[in-house]
């Protein structure tokens, strides 16, 4: 038998998956991330636990083709991320090479846990079939991963896809958590559709449930879908924004399909609705025919992606 | 030995050159570009002329790689052009598949012409010794080619790069060659230049040099190198449409360098300080790190990229 660790390293916990020669998820745990002391713990506790569950199950080292791995900051094609790691307290180091020696050796693909879901979504989720492919991430901020011709776009320094960061907007004031004012992300995620919402409520006093309660991404497409116009407004507007950036996005690497994820799209297909016709309107008329679908693998996209990673290489290694 | 061509066809000419085992231009040379009856003849014509060459230098079939080919026109990983070439009169075809069968089964690897240019920057040209790039043309339009990872980034219907394109400017009214209002091209083209001046003369009457004869962007650069203050205040608008599309292009691909070419590059290395500080103020900062130089190759960059793509090929296949 052949098997593929896939293991995606958060802020609060690492999840791990063990695959089957059949590409198939075999069982899925946790682990709790060890942020103190720079870190220094995450990735031996990976290894130890990849090593436990090998050795609960009697898989053999040879038996395992390799370990990918997802983790939240830029990590270039050899593994080193050369920013370290904010939310783990990681200094810049080669998580590749400290992988591989924490396992005594097992072959280790790492890249940025945002694009490492994007290729889980190509691979077996929303943009299934498909080898051109941007996943976007609606949640806190805005993430993105890009597959280009089958392969991850990691660009120069790991930070390829980081489309939140696009400018939009010239007259915004608030400033922008990378520093720069109207980014794609201050309109575009969770925060962003607040945002756009505290606003438009300031505007006039139209009547809205939103005036009711708190204001959250959630309540505005709840109210969407219930039919109050000012929150048909707020999506107007959070539409406007992230079509004509995912506008900017499709003129660059022109993909064949869109796979929105995250918090905010949980509002479902109502949410593209608002975010097409605006693409449409903005976007280089060779590129318009790049679709647009929900992301399917929730948080598993991460430890499959890891996965599936690893099962592609050995596909081109083999082939 | 070993041998590759390389044909850049365009509207006019056709450019071909032969490359040694050693990757250098043996030779190049020029047909004419017979665009009547739908382009037809474009083909034959181009596989009659390599044929020849063989035959003049006693080349054998077994003796030539493959022939690299740029086209203008949207070309996939197939060589198929979904859209033809408007400016050669092409209906949709498979240009690899016709090339080859026109020169009795040598190899063909065809793209589209900005890419090909692109590549042939990033090998031999101003983007040498870079494996992400992204190459601007500045000319009639604004074209461009992005390499990624040491590939071309072609897209899901060879319209990959196309950055011209990208929507940058809310307000404007007249409407670009797309059919869209406000792109990029309409203000960093040799046009765009020259309607940046027009708007600009047309604000006050501050006196310039470029208020006497016929502007373009040669004159409107060669004033700025005069010290001619609205000449300046035009280029400063220029950078700063550049400036802002570039950065946007940044945030999705993360390149090591831009290489600009193209007409408008001719002013030199002052339009590059116009378009970096533009650059700096709009990209996101894990991705400021990308340089910016000149294009080297001139009208030689698609017949270099053109046999490039067919010498890489063979490395990643005896790889």
């Amino acid at each position: 038998m052949a098997y593929v660790f896939g293991a995606d390293i958060g802020g609060t916990t690492v999840k791990l998956g063990l695959f089957g020669s059949d590409e198939n998820l075999i069982e899925k745990w946790e682990i709790p991330t060890r942020t103190e002391n720079g870190g220094v713990q995450v990735v031996p506790d990976v290894a130890a636990s990849i090593l436990a569950k090998m050795k609960e199950r009697g898989i053999a080292k040879e038996e395992v083709l390799g370990i990918g791995m997802g983790a939240p900051g830029a990590v270039d094609d050899d593994g080193y991320m050369s920013g370290g790691a904010v939310n783990l307290g990681w200094a810049p180091f080669n998580l590749k090479d400290a992988a591989e020696e924490a396992t005594g050796g097992i072959p280790v693909i790492a890249a940025n846990d945002a694009n490492v879901a994007a290729y889980g979504e190509m691979w077996k989720g929303g943009g299934r079939g498909n080898s051109n492919v941007v996943a976007v991430t609606l949640g806190t901020g805005v993430g993105g991963g890009i597959i280009v011709g089958g392969r991850l776009l990691t660009g120069a320094t790991g930070a390829g896809g980081e489309i939140g960061h696009i400018h939009i907007v010239d007259e915004e004031t608030e400033v922008c958590g990378c520093g720069h004012c109207g980014c794609l992300e201050q309109y575009a995620s969770a925060t962003g559709v607040v945002r756009l919402a505290r606003r438009r409520l300031a505007e006039d006093d139209k009547p809205s449930v939103l005036r009711e309660g708190e204001v959250s991404a959630k309540t505005v497409f709840d109210a969407v879908k219930a039919g109050d116009a000012v929150a048909v407004e707020i999506a107007e507007r959070f539409g406007y924004y992230l079509g004509k950036g995912l506008a900017a996005v499709a003129n660059v690497v022109n993909p064949e399909i869109f796979v929105i994820g995250g918090g905010v799209s949980k509002a479902g297909e109502i949410l593209l609705s608002f975010v097409e016709p605006n693409f449409q309107k903005y976007v280089f008329p060779p590129c318009r025919h790049a679709r647009f679908s929900l992301a399917q693998l929730g948080n598993d996209a991460g430890i499959v992606g890891a996965a599936g990673m690893v099962f592609e290489k050995e596909k081109v290694n083999a082939g």
